[in-house]
């Protein structure tokens, strides 16, 4: 009795990763994931200034993996910066086959995850990456993902309850706001992590999304990790912060989240689980 | 014949400022504005963590200034950080008296003027601050708010026209969209200036500025500056990242604005001119 093999195609809709990187979670998944058959798309070796190819190119090989009905899901190379530059106009253009899909990734990816969510598209998951190869304990992380594809439970953030949730960076959360890709949040616990930004700056963007957030079943706090050291110290840690905009706008603070941009970060799947 | 005396108060609703730079503007406007009555609040030089004092503290002082009616105008001291976190308490504060007064400052102080022209809360205008003193070239910037204050127009920035404007820092505009201190934008020519952002996060400011402004006369960009150097070149300037977002939600792009985080920072009266 064997399962079947799932098949993943990998591509970046932001920015590239390296041969070597790529190679290594091939041999990884060849070695201990035998039922996951990754085909990871040259695009993701691309360049074209900050990007994995000029947007054109970006969301053509997007949208050839999501109309590809050998593919059962797509996961996304590495964040950085881009994907809102062509979500709005691959998803345009995504065929029927594209909503049986699973779509995997964090960071930067959000944009795509929150714009399949709002528009019901398959099933968006945040995910570690490809290029979380290279973190320190790297294997780890990469491990999660294609266990996770495999139809093993072990990787899900840990307080993920009867509700829906979604996860996302705290920036990418912020910059959807208000933009065509936002999906309704309305009983969702959102989980939300942030990476190399200033507390003050942190501080900010929670003004501003839990402006957007009225309704959410309650937030939780992933890692707020590598901040920069400013010219002083801000005064409060990320927690308080967080603590006092859900306050200001009466959103439940429900704790700590199992998520960020390091080697642990958990799974979660949108919407009810 | 004499004009009248303009008295005016100086707040810190953001970061504090230091006695040495208020005291080199108070000298400037005692020898070249006699017009001009600076009163600088102690609050201005007080610290807690980040801030110029606490939330509650800068909340106070600024009520006061608003709510004190010998003073004609409200001169923001700087920028930084922190208005945001007290704009919505004092507004709620204000009393009819602060309806006549000016209010000047730029960058994090775009929190209030904005909030102050969503409700029609006196004359908020872009105007170099207190600690542009301390910039390259900095007394000119002084000057060019003095002057403005003294009645003078010769700061004004030049493609100011018949329409209504306002002037924005990137970052504080994004912030402000969909927010309660959101201003109704229609019909206006909207400028926007950056300071020490890279240009990937500045593309992705415009990816959710440009979402907010549908119905603005259009936009004009300011100076871009700073800009860190990245581990790979953008492979576009800021003017081309404001065309693109500009042209992907039909806004107008108008050209380039005199405006910046700089001594050539020019004056932009909110509403019409």
């Amino acid at each position: 009795m064997t399962s079947p093999i799932v098949r993943v195609a990998v591509c970046a809709p932001s920015t590239p990763i390296t041969r070597d990187d790529a190679d290594r979670v091939l041999g990884l998944a060849a070695a201990e994931f035998p039922r996951v058959a990754l085909e990871i798309h040259p695009q993701c070796f691309e360049s074209h200034g900050h990007f994995a190819g000029d947007d054109g190119r970006r969301a053509d090989v997007l949208v050839d993996c999501a109309n590809d009905p050998s593919f059962d899901a797509v996961w996304f190379a590495r964040g950085g910066y881009g994907a809102c530059r062509v979500a709005e106009d691959a998803l345009a253009r995504f065929a029927h086959v594209a909503e049986s899909k699973t779509w995997l990734g964090y960071s930067d990816a959000g944009y795509l995850l929150g714009a399949f969510y709002r528009q019901k598209i398959g099933k968006p998951v945040h995910a570690p990456m490809v290029a979380d190869i290279r973190r320190e304990g790297g294997e780890a992380a990469i491990r999660r993902t294609l266990a996770y594809l495999s139809g093993e439970g072990a990787g899900l953030e840990p307080a993920l309850d009867h509700r829906p949730a979604v996860a996302f960076n705290l920036m990418t959360l912020a910059m959807l706001c208000g933009t065509r890709l936002m999906p309704g949040l309305a009983g969702h616990v959102v989980l939300v992590e942030e990476v190399s930004e200033y507390l003050y700056a942190v501080d900010r963007l929670f003004f501003h999304l839990t402006a957007h957030l009225g309704g959410i079943a309650g937030l939780r706090l992933g890692r707020v990790s590598e901040v920069p050291e400013n010219d002083r110290p801000f005064g409060q840690g990320a927690e308080a912060i967080a603590r006092h905009w859900c306050d200001r706008h009466a959103i439940r603070y429900l704790g700590r989240a199992d998520i960020g941009h390091d080697a642990a970060n958990k799974i979660v799947p949108f919407g009810a689980n």
